[in-house]
């Protein structure tokens, strides 16, 4: 089975020109198989202060209401997606930047939920591997914007990591799928605000043991819990890790990895 | 030779729900090989009056300061190019949604102008046609947004007619291409504010008296130009019509047709 690199890069190295072009550098040097998905950043939450759209969060999740799902899907498919496929073009990196509704890339539902109306958030029910492995055996990289489409006309703002999950789960039916979330910390902190206490490896037992000391808290959970049910589903490895460090991440040489046991 | 449809929609359609819906079923019904080319609409305008950038036009072309082309790659190739793609898959069409810089699918320079600076306006360099032909004949419906690339990391706003006519040019190497400016009116009119006084056909040489006669005057300049400019390309037939009546314009039973002679 050849090898596929899916990697996620947080919105905090899309805030930052020289750290994403950084990336950007490191992603074209990486060999072989590719795909990138991007998350969003604080240009949507930018955008909206300056249009007077109120943003609501809950659980670190954006609730998308009709006018914050037009922000999302102008700046994350868009400005970001566009100028993210730009930059890898220059780099001689052949990049197509795509959302869900794309070749019906990914397909998802509207999120139900019992008490919480988290408006046009989208959970993914299907990945067409078969545009996605098409276009990567033409050597074109995927650039993946964090909106899908319930294939009825309605774009959905999706969770980036969980798009990086359900394409890597996918996708492991053809390559050998290595998960790599790559943002702007060390990897998985026994002390948030230390670089240098990485956790190398995350098991099951250990992931509820640091859930238990608080040590994982917050928006580490979500993805995390991606992270697990991404190795549960067949993808070959998971690892978080540093934006810059992409070539240490790939080599094992950094970072955080999620493992069986 | 198979025949490719290479349709052009105008922005005062993208800016009618109604209308726009209406034209995404006739292009659905649209049997064979087709790729539909999207302007912008007042979206762009009415964004970049809400954040406070002023526009400047000269010609009816947009003077692209980076705010301005900041907002126009969210609005085209965003929020515009992304619903026209799920208003698509949703009615069973395969539809992709790509700017110039995807795939590298139009490469083009930062216009060069004596006396006016455009800003980040781009003129076509080169279409590749590989990547738009692949994903025609895997049966996917190209959508493209007026926005294009330089190859070295800029991206540059690109007029929706001259993409559509630069297309069609470069997909007459693989198909017998069929150009159709779809907008507003019946076609080229004799009495403006009369969609009965259609023009069934226009050649180089009734198009010269009907410019010194002012009946084609303004907008209708650079859009015949660019007529022209295909049909002596090697564009088979290049027809100017009402966005409702696609089908009409496909069959020769509606708007004005660009010909030799």
């Amino acid at each position: 089975m050849n090898k596929l690199y899916v990697i996620k890069i947080g919105g905090n190295i899309i805030d930052d020109d020289v750290k994403l072009q950084m990336f950007l550098s490191s992603f074209v040097a990486v060999e072989g198989r590719k795909i990138l998905i991007h998350g969003g950043g604080k240009l949507a939450t930018k955008l909206a202060a300056q249009l007077g759209v109120e943003q609501q969060m809950i659980d670190g999740r954006r609730i998308t209401d009709a006018e914050t799902l037009k922000i999302v899907t102008m700046v994350y498919a868009g400005y970001i997606n566009k100028n993210i496929v730009a930059q890898l073009q220059s780099r001689g990196s052949n990049a197509i930047g795509l959302c869900g509704a794309d070749g019906n890339v990914i397909q998802s539902h509207k999120r139900h939920h019992t008490s919480i109306d988290y408006g046009f958030a989208g959970d993914v029910d299907t990945v067409n591997t078969g545009l996605l492995q098409s276009l990567t055996e033409q050597g074109i990289n995927v650039v993946m914007a964090p909106i899908t489409h319930n294939k009825e006309g309605q774009l959905l703002n999706t969770n980036a990591d969980t798009i990086a999950q359900e394409i890597a789960q996918a996708m492991s039916a053809l390559y050998e799928t290595h998960l790599i979330y790559s943002f702007e910390k060390a990897g998985v902190l026994m002390n948030a605000a230390d670089d240098s206490t990485v956790i190398n490896s995350i098991t099951p037992a250990s992931y509820k043991t640091l859930k238990d000391q608080q040590v994982i808290y917050a928006g580490m959970i979500p993805k995390l819990d991606n992270a697990f049910a991404a190795l549960h589903s067949g993808v070959h490895r998971v690892v978080i890790g540093k934006a810059e460090q992409l070539q240490e991440l790939i080599h094992q040489q950094s970072g955080t990895s999620i493992v069986h046991e």
